[in-house]
């Protein structure tokens, strides 16, 4: 019987603009700050222990781990980062809010891009300011790897094998794992443990800095899962990502 | 031509209180906080991108480093901690200050544990409250390889097989590294780098807080080194270090 722990990032700054973040490197609020203790401060209530944490290479989840860790008195934990683990690419969307996306594409085509799980928004182009092609993080990953845009299928497809070439093989491997990712990032996970359909996934909603657990048994099939904490306080925070419709998807 | 970056850690409420830290997990202070953010600052106004970090398993390294990572906006680098990088490990002096070792063990032996090379302190009972081979960050180590005590030539033999078979290998494969560590795990590399003699290394003093560039050639024999920064304020915060007569050695 094994336990994986993941955690949707604090609050960031663009989560309080209403923006569409993506990959665009924003922090976390003051508010997104006391979101990560907390979850770290529930873990350490729980008497949670880890062995190996992983992460994306976006700072606001590394520095909801750093929190985690740090509440937990875990500093010295394993950190893994991965880019497969960042945001779903909001393509030309990156860096608008909801009204300045409205105005340019209008509010029809912003919500079948919001509902849908194959629609991607428009790319950005290849020499956009916005682009994260010269950045150096991501530059050993092959030609095409770095998008321009995703999909929320598209961020399923690069998140799978990360889990299937480092994430299974080091629970069944015993390594107790806590994992800060972001709303699709973790909805990847979420849609595979649990076998959501694609339909179904995009209602799905991931509150921030509430730490998820799922208890999988020795072929990592969920047994159970749930938020830690006040239960309702975590149902609430879902339903408020869900209504601000920008939620999980930013 | 490589290069390479060590700091110690900023000032720890153990420095502060003169207390003989090692192994203990003590942090930083608010002082140490700001010696840190001043190395990341330094280190990005002089244009400095590494590759990979090295820290130990303590958290006023760790701290540090993260201090370091977040004002150069590298929060993304790949990071690798080893119990080899901790401090090194005071016996039954820790936790002591300095009035207290010496009216528990007189000036006169307080002054050869702190000049010698190879004298170590008295060991910690193995079941001291103190000791840390119940800690589970240490819990793979060989038995024997979680130390009673050290003397300086103890940290020396403990952190030169992490730079023969981790950091050397990777400066050489092209990785620019930066290590946040602890004034003897320094001395260590130091002694090593510069070939200094055992009886010069123990007048070695390591600022805390203050980026130390190795300039090293194709066989990693240093070329250059310097502190980055204000050279003068440097010197004179090692000075300090000495004096204190805590200094490197706590």
């Amino acid at each position: 019987m094994y336990k994986l722990v993941l955690i949707r990032h604090g609050e960031s700054t663009w989560n309080l603009d209403n923006r569409f973040t993506g990959w665009t490197d924003v922090d976390l609020t003051e508010t997104g700050i006391a979101q990560a203790k907390n979850s770290g401060q529930l873990l350490k209530a729980e008497g949670y222990d880890f062995d190996l944490a992983y992460t994306s290479v976006l700072k606001r989840a590394t520095r909801t781990l750093w929190h985690v860790l740090d509440e937990m008195d875990q500093t010295w934990l394993p950190v893994v980062h991965s880019w497969r683990l960042n945001e779903r690419h909001y393509g030309d969307l990156q860096g608008l809010n909801k009204a300045e996306t409205a105005k340019k594409f209008g509010d029809e085509q912003v919500l079948v891009w919001r509902r849908s799980y194959d629609t991607p928004p428009p790319p950005l182009a290849a020499n956009d300011p916005r682009s994260e092609r010269s950045d150096r993080r991501y530059a050993k990953l092959l030609p095409g790897q770095v998008p321009l845009t995703e999909c929320l299928k598209d961020t399923v497809e690069r998140v799978l094998p990360f889990w299937n070439e480092a994430m299974a093989p080091a629970i069944k491997a015993g390594k107790r794992i806590v994992v800060a990712a972001h709303g699709n990032s973790i909805r990847a996970l979420v849609k595979y443990l649990d076998n959501i359909s694609d339909s179904d996934i995009v209602g799905l909603n991931i509150p921030n800095g509430i730490p998820l657990v799922y208890e999988l048994d020795e072929n990592l099939k969920p047994l159970r899962s749930y938020y830690l904490g006040d239960s309702e306080a975590a149902a609430k925070a879902a339903a408020a990502v869900g209504a601000q419709g920008k939620a999980v998807a930013a």
